[in-house]
């Protein structure tokens, strides 16, 4: 606090929508200690009561206002505040939004229309604030992602599946990066559809510097997003907690090609801690890009899908996937067993007497005659003189 | 019964083998009421309840020495009779023996020292006998199974998984069919190993013909075993049968390549049914070819395997598979997080003072100099002047 006069912002602290932006700039995305502040005395009044702490105060333990809130109690307050402070000193959150709107970005708080809800369900390391460049509508989601180093086959895939769920108005949803997420955000794009690229720096860097002609297309039809203010750089524990929004903005979370330690897995996670669907799409298993998948099909924490059908039955209350496989009469040819055990003993190319078809088949007279009376029906066998030839197989 | 007196058979009907051997050629494989039967009665008992049968009797219901078997009373005695009559008019089983014997093969009986235990797991629909050619050693295998129609993916991998695990002592057990059980059976040579080929039909008759000279190099090194006798052709209802008994005598069954409508998947039930270990194989989700591995993870039939390691972890008791894979540290390069923090923090071409990596970590001064510590003692940070920079990424 060495800059200006103590407990002074050169901004209105009292505008939610500026204390909301400031949170993002004074912690690093899903921190939890800030999360319990700003949920018990809301986003004006956390950054105050920071604003107006001697430090002697925090360093205590708990801070007074929250003295009967019992997840309170878990924070080691003088920590997270020690983080909060250096930050403090140099705060004027305007100078970020004014890149924004610069930009035609805009700052989406929770009680603006289109904040989606379903970030909620992350609890106290809900973002205060989304940083957004494009549109925010509202819809169904689905996180398609995946490894930078990917192949062709699961960039193949991930711009199908994008292509088929954009199409059917759903939201994909991804990381902006290179690989899958380029091939998912690419596929939707390519239906025309919606798409969502989740950063983890500032919005006003396109960030990877390869996929800014991309992420600019994602903002003309769709939005690219972060809970970071604008300027913040992109740093690797950033990508593990951006992570955790693309999980919570999804309704399902498909991982489409990972290898073993890919931060995909890390996104699956959160999907998993979050009760949200997980699903993950097998490959090769000489290919170590699909290991990652593989390890969360044998660990049970992901269901195998490998069409558009099965990512859409994920999605609770999501429509059904039209039956695209009969089911197994298919072993039999859709005959029933005795009828496909006589087929069998009726010789390829002459005919038989029924006693030596019972003797051959291992069923009774009655059954044989029963089961060619069917194949008859079915034009699969035919009388031939005294015997039964075949007709076709 | 026409050609002899009623109540006859022209061999000794007491002896336990022949009889055994004789219950092999009255039914199909796997009859339930044959097993309930032999298994109340003995194999030579039941076959003379049924030669004294008067048939009338039958149609009656409940054969009179099993009024008090429960499991009896759900048999259509009736019609299970009326199957095997005609067989037994023309019955003669040392003709079959002599062609087994013939070739060098023997019947192996439940009494016999090498008669695999695990197929008692089948209860009545247990064998009474397998005609076998080649030597029934005993030692835990695994059955090894896919599709005819198989990529040279399956097949590579087939042959790859059946070498390791034979190299380990493991008797790799299939269907001896074109596509992956044949490249299963040679894997398994190759590596100088044991393995097994059940087949649907006789064992006098190598089939399919295109694998004879493999049949023989099995017969060789292994087992070709069938529980029909000589003269059996294989017919589609004997395969879906036959597939029971290769369930039955593995202790666990991989899947490897299997369409949507595989016989594999089949013997994958059969697994399920004797609550056997089951694997299955991804592949890429573009090839039809591992349909049938996917639907079985997908509906958590089967555990997801990858290699020979995942494999043999599927045996009860099995050694647990060398970790090959590091745990997670990775996504964070070994280092905690806070230190990954810092040093993402730290320019890349430049130096930093500590209040500045505070700002921009979020951390506190004091997280950051313990951190920046950490990282010099890891050799990934190291002070320059009145600052600190980066030693290798």
């Amino acid at each position: 606090m060495a800059s200006r006069a103590r407990g002074t912002l050169p901004f209105d602290v009292a505008d939610r929508r500026l204390a909301a932006a400031a949170w993002g700039r004074l912690t690093e995305p899903g921190d939890p200690a800030a999360g319990v502040l700003r949920h018990h005395l809301g986003d004006s009044e956390a950054l105050d009561w920071l604003l107006h702490l001697e430090a002697r105060e925090a360093i205590g333990g708990l801070p007074a206002p929250l003295a009967d809130v019992a997840s309170a109690r878990a924070v080691q307050w003088p920590r997270a505040v020690a983080r909060w402070l250096p930050r403090l000193a140099t705060l004027d959150i305007r100078r970020e939004l004014e890149v924004l709107h610069r930009l035609g970005g805009r700052l989406v708080i929770p009680e603006d229309e289109h904040w989606p809800q379903q970030l909620d369900d992350l609890g106290v390391t809900a973002p205060a604030a989304l940083w957004v460049r494009g549109e925010l509508t509202t819809g169904p989601g689905i996180a398609l992602v995946g490894a930078r180093a990917a192949t062709s086959y699961g960039e193949h895939l991930a711009a199908r599946f994008a292509h088929d769920l954009a199409e059917e108005g759903f939201v994909v949803i991804s990381g902006g990066a290179y690989g899958i997420d380029a091939a998912a955000h690419r596929g939707a794009l390519a239906a025309g559809g919606r798409t969502w690229a989740l950063l983890a720096g500032g919005v006003d860097r396109l960030y990877p510097a390869g996929n800014s002609s991309l992420l600019s297309s994602i903002i003309d039809s769709g939005a690219v997003i972060s809970e970071a203010p604008c300027g913040t750089a992109p740093m690797r524990s950033r990508f593990l907690q951006r992570n955790r929004l693309i999980a919570a903005l999804a309704e399902a979370t498909v991982v489409v090609e990972a290898a073993w330690r890919s931060g995909a897995i890390n996104t699956a996670s959160h999907a998993g801690e979050l009760l949200r669907p997980l699903g993950a799409v097998p490959g090769p298993v000489t290919s170590m890009a699909s290991a990652g998948c593989h390890r969360l099909l044998r660990e049970n924490n992901a269901v195998c899908v490998t069409d558009v059908a099965e990512i859409r039955e994920l999605v609770p209350g999501g429509a059904p996937a039209p039956q695209q496989h009969e089911l197994d009469p298919g072993l039999l040819d859709g005959l029933d067993p005795l009828a496909r055990q006589v087929l069998d003993a009726l010789p390829a190319r002459s005919s038989a007497a029924v006693p030596s078809l019972v003797r051959s088949s291992g069923l009774s007279s009655i059954e044989v005659r029963a089961a060619l009376g069917r194949l008859e029906l079915a034009g699969r066998a035919a009388r031939d003189g005294a015997g039964w030839c075949r007709l076709r197989d």
